[in-house]
């Protein structure tokens, strides 16, 4: 019975495990492999005049990357790794690895990550890489059980639309059967469409697809998106839920990935509650004390004004009343003062991470809202009917998960954390 | 503060709550409503002579479905349901609906279901609708966990790809960029690729995407799927993972969604382990004693045959053993009898649910079998160069989360378990 290589103590007497060759050594009459899966590494020690003919001949026949099967006597051996090794009774190739490797998985050539990600296979072995990876499981599911702690219900909203969330062009056309259909940006017009069905509160963890052209660290064209919308809640209720959030997956993430953390050799600072709520107006004003390329009343940050006022402010934070004109036409205006929107982004020090607001949820105004971005009513009438027969007031955020554990583990590409990108460029594999 | 209608007792002196008008009755001197909110119902009673003018002017403008809040006394009351009652000092209209409803909500009238598809927000108000999908939530969110205690990584695969998994056609083709895409019909290659990498085990809940014409009652286009690979595992370790599975979801539902099992009529039988192994043989001898149209060896199970085995078996069960034939390139033949394979069906009585198998984890035989079925090792160049770096034994399955809620809630048609299906027809809302 296979065994996990952390759960092969000193004082373990005979164990068995399988995993990847990670090393192999050759000193004469000594030969030493560490063996590796998933839990850690083990040593093991081969002295040639002391096993059988088939377990030398299988050691000739060794490369690295191979999956073996080791079986044998456990000795603790202050030098090794974790102290002790095994010394092979058995010695069996499961899976021979070809040579030379198109990635070096000991990492001792650093590669590009075009190359990273053209063997993507081999690169997640790295136990670096793999951490990402196991800590983005840790966060999504962490999120799932905390949303579903709070009573959120849990939606599968449909990827295939026949009609653009934000009226955009940037949208991958599909050849549905007959008819031509759009892979969804967003499940913005859904989830509203569950308030107006009484659900109250839901979420979603589900991929969105955005055909946008610009190539940067930051952008993917196929992303997960984690979406929350709540009914009879205004913007600062649902901000505050996305602080509990985060505040718990980094808790979760802190707790059950030390492993992890010291791998990427990160300690995690649990960011503290409330998160400051910086105005629009006075994140503009921050940013253009430092920034060359100054931010205009209504313009969007740019990733340098981003960066400015993270510095700034040092913690997670909440850019609060934007300018109406810059928001989607779901966004609530204030009703005292209409130019300002109920809606905010959550910022990482160093970048935006979600985005929210107080959605509209009264009819007319919502159709007053699509006219004034020059949009056609006439093709969200799927989604306007849905405020005609009681819609509640409601709020919401979409938050993305790529960035959430690029910012969290301080990866300088998007593209690390995501398994398989894919962007203007890339698809495959 | 509103509060849940649930949360409002017999005990509660005043209460505010927010909700949609499932009922109004007017008899006079006394005006009654339903208000309804996801948690439960309320009476409010409206004695005319009482209440502020204002209140009296607001009921008179109230029509169904639209969304009220509600602020008075409670007054313990027996004949009504909850045994309490609200007479209200405040009455606001937050969202009138306009009448009339595209939809009876009351369900006094019961409308097709493609009626129902087109207003879904509308009939998912409906008590017994959302409780399909509350215990769908359910389901998602105790696989998550169940999956994540038993040290499975949710991973995140691509849905935009640039080849089929199975060769097949029924693939949707998208514009991506300037070159031509797929949207993914399985996330099997990626979840053994992650084999590749180490990994060991894996799971994923997300949409699959099949460009099939016919329209049933169970099949969709666009589906979810929960996907799991596990190393060092043969089928029937990953048989024992998914009966687990079956079992905690079942009993997590039974635990904490009695309200809506109740609503459902439903009264939920946890199946036990382990559930019967019959194989493909006995399983097509058995169908073929009642069934009119005889299944040949080598033949798929019909409905009417998965029904016949169904009802002869009576619990949930797995068909083993299938011909190498029948099954795709990736299973594993058996080693002393390789005309059969060591895949799996799981069955409920009324419908498959899950297929899966050890997987070939030997670069030739894979290569052997992808040229058996006619298809060419060149257009699986990506998923194959992950077989000769050292990739282990494997096995997995792929279950429908549509087909378990389906059949767990005896549901008739498959776009009952889903909020907006996506089929040959329908692309909206």
């Amino acid at each position: 019975m296979r065994q996990p290589i952390q759960a092969v103590t000193p004082k373990t007497e005979y164990a068995e495990v399988i995993g990847w060759v990670h090393e192999v050594r050759d000193l004469g009459g000594l030969a030493f492999f560490v063996i590796r899966d998933r839990s850690g590494i083990i040593q093991v020690t081969i002295p040639k005049k002391k096993v059988t003919a088939e377990v030398l001949e299988t050691v000739r026949n060794i490369s690295r990357e191979s999956v073996v099967r080791v079986r044998g006597q456990v000795k603790a051996i202050e030098k090794a790794p974790g102290g002790r090794e095994i010394v092979p009774e058995e010695l069996e190739i499961i899976s021979l690895a070809e040579s030379p490797l198109p990635l070096d998985v000991a990492e001792k050539v650093p590669a590009e990550l075009d190359t990273r990600l053209d063997s993507r296979f081999l690169d997640a072995r790295k136990p670096r890489v793999r951490a990402i990876f196991f800590i983005r499981s840790a966060v999504t599911c962490a999120a799932t059980a905390f949303l579903a702690s709070r009573g959120c219900i849990n939606i599968t909203t449909p990827k295939i639309v026949a009609a653009a969330t934000e009226g955009g062009t940037e949208l991958f056309p599909i050849a549905y059967f007959e008819k031509e259909a759009f892979m969804n940006q967003s499940p913005q017009l859904y989830k509203q469409m569950m308030m107006a069905a009484g659900f109250e509160s839901v979420f979603e963890i589900g991929p969105i697809f955005r055909a946008e052209e610009h190539n940067t660290v930051r952008h993917l064209n196929e992303a997960t998106s984690l979406d929350v919308e709540v009914s009879f809640a205004d913007h600062n209720d649902v901000m505050e839920l996305l602080e509990d959030l985060i505040i718990h997956v980094y808790e979760t993430v802190a707790k059950t990935c030390s492993n992890e953390l010291a791998e990427l050799g990160i300690e995690l600072a649990v960011p503290k509650k409330p998160f400051p709520r910086i105005p629009y107006i006075e994140a503009i004003e921050i940013a253009n004390r430092t920034i060359e390329e100054k931010i205009a009343f209504g313009g969007d940050l740019s990733p340098a004004a981003e960066r400015a006022v993270g510095d700034a402010v040092g913690t997670h934070y909440f850019i609060v009343d934007w300018p109406t004109d810059t928001r989607p036409y779901y966004a609530m205006p204030y009703p005292d003062r209409p130019e300002f929107c109920k809606a905010f982004d959550l910022m990482h020090p160093r970048m935006e991470l979600a985005s929210g607001a107080q959605r509209i949820h009264d009819y007319n105004l919502l159709v007053e809202r699509i006219r004034a971005k020059g949009l056609s009513p006439e093709s969200f009438e799927f989604y306007l009917k849905t405020f005609r027969y009681g819609m509640p007031p409601h709020a919401g955020w979409g938050l993305g998960i790529e960035r959430l554990v690029m910012t969290m583990l301080d990866l300088g590409n998007i593209r690390e954390a995501v398994l398989f990108p894919r962007d203007r460029h890339r698809l495959t594999p």
